[in-house]
């Protein structure tokens, strides 16, 4: 079932660049009839390319800052970790689940639109998209053991709350989603219009389940400051802002301003793998893209 | 500067349906050539428009869902609506944010997407498109004076929670995303390639308005049910999950089903307004498109 992908040793227009140079190589116009022009026409190929990449660095470092700042957190002003059921169980909830369902998803997701990938056979690159989201997927279920485990040592009573809603529909429809994208994607017997059916699905998904993760911890950081910084014994209340407000309020600034630059990356249709884009799924052999 | 759209009595091919279609009558394709295949394309030219019809009215009902509950919830639960610094003043708060923020800007986002309105002259939408979004962003700044009203009575500090600061975050970024739509695309003076550049970054912040709207909801209700069910004075605590309780739970659900729905519809390119589409632009006069 393994064909190679569309990966010349010198990158071809369809793997390297855009719509416009396919569209034009498809139809004819006159763009095809000057070569003079050629020069400037390479250059704004280049410019997306360019900007994907200023994204990219944008969002892998709101995701290190991410993990840095839930840690620090959670260490620092929240006393550490532990797994006795104490409340220092509680605190790998949110280093679990920001790094999981936030920043490892979130770079799992954007994987297919680093443009360096596309001159290349897919299967390498699937394989690795599947190890990350396993890897988010993990993580993410062992955060919510540690909150599960804590309420149950506190005999404190689960998911009750919104927070707790949206957060437990997010990983189950995370879970779902990487079993059918396994078996839809990677199972070399799954026939090829299921996997054209799976795609759309898969995608709306994948940044659905982002929109939620997004939601979740917006709320499980709000109710967390409002929870510890009530303003008894000599502590500052949530409302007089002091430095553990400021940096939760922070962590939730970051945790946001990650989730939309990776909603933009995937939204964004110059950067699709440019096989993967539907106008262009008639110029390339649907049995090569599919069986990668 | 008005030009009629692409609106012949008789839906033309490129008014009513999609891409493929489109790029057979440019290009040329097997399809043209084959006239007894006129029928099982017709029906698949039609499966679209049933499935976005299907999505639409489930996105009207989750939105009529959205604001019963959220005025039941604040008038039988939370004893109504007054506009005095008691908490009543309160109640307008997420009742205007959930109807403003959500419902109407949710509506008013899809509007281009109904295929009802592709064969007709675009100025007429892009109006109501403008008024439906300054009747939300009315709605929401009532909203937030109604709570800022209530805090400073209640001599509570403002925007100090991280839920407040998505919240003004997600009002801002729209008032500015309304002025600069107002200027970019109905102003005449506007120059085209000016609404070229601006078009992608309006529907993506759209978007991302969406987003930040959800999260604040989520925080809003999970904060919201927090502080007013304590458990204390024979009433039981949120976690007990009383009445009210799966009330405003169910009003996240909902409101989180609403903008995914939202969010499927603007992604779907199936369902965009054909001459809006970027591989279609080739195909459609620029100018007409964009002065209409």
């Amino acid at each position: 079932m393994q064909q190679s992908g569309p990966s010349s040793p010198s990158c071809s227009t369809s793997d390297c660049f855009p719509l416009r140079t396919l569209n034009t190589a498809a139809c004819g116009s006159e763009t095809m009839a000057e070569p003079q022009k050629r020069e400037p026409a390479d250059l704004s190929r280049m410019r997306p390319i360019v900007i994907f990449y200023g994204f990219y660095l944008l969002c892998f470092g709101l995701g290190v800052a991410c993990v840095v700042c839930v840690c620090l957190w959670n260490s620092k002003w929240r006393g550490g970790f532990a797994w006795d059921g104490s409340s220092l169980q509680f605190n790998w909830h949110p280093v679990l689940m920001v790094t999981g369902l936030v920043v490892v998803y979130g770079n799992g997701a954007v994987l297919y639109r680093i443009p360096l990938t596309w001159g290349q056979n897919k299967l390498p690159w699937k394989l690795l998209h599947a190890a990350l989201m396993l890897l988010a997927l993990v993580l993410s279920i062992v955060g919510l053991c540690a909150v599960f485990d804590f309420h149950n040592a506190q005999k404190t009573p689960n998911l009750y709350s919104i927070h707790s809603w949206i957060g437990i529909a997010a990983t189950a429809l995370f879970a779902m989603q990487w079993v059918a994208g396994m078996a839809g994607f990677l199972l070399p017997c799954s026939p090829i219009s299921l996997r054209k059916r799976l795609k759309p699905m898969h995608v709306w998904l994948g940044g659905s389940i982002l929109t939620l993760s997004i939601a979740a911890c917006i709320s499980g950081i709000n109710e967390k400051l409002f929870f510890v910084l009530k303003g008894i014994n000599m502590t500052q209340p949530y409302s007089a802002l002091p430095p553990e407000a400021l940096l939760g309020n922070s962590l939730g600034v970051l945790i946001v301003a990650f989730g939309l630059v990776v909603l933009k990356i995937l939204s964004t249709r110059e950067w699709q793998r440019p096989d993967s884009r539907p106008e262009d799924m008639a110029y390339t052999p649907l049995l090569q893209e599919e069986n990668e």
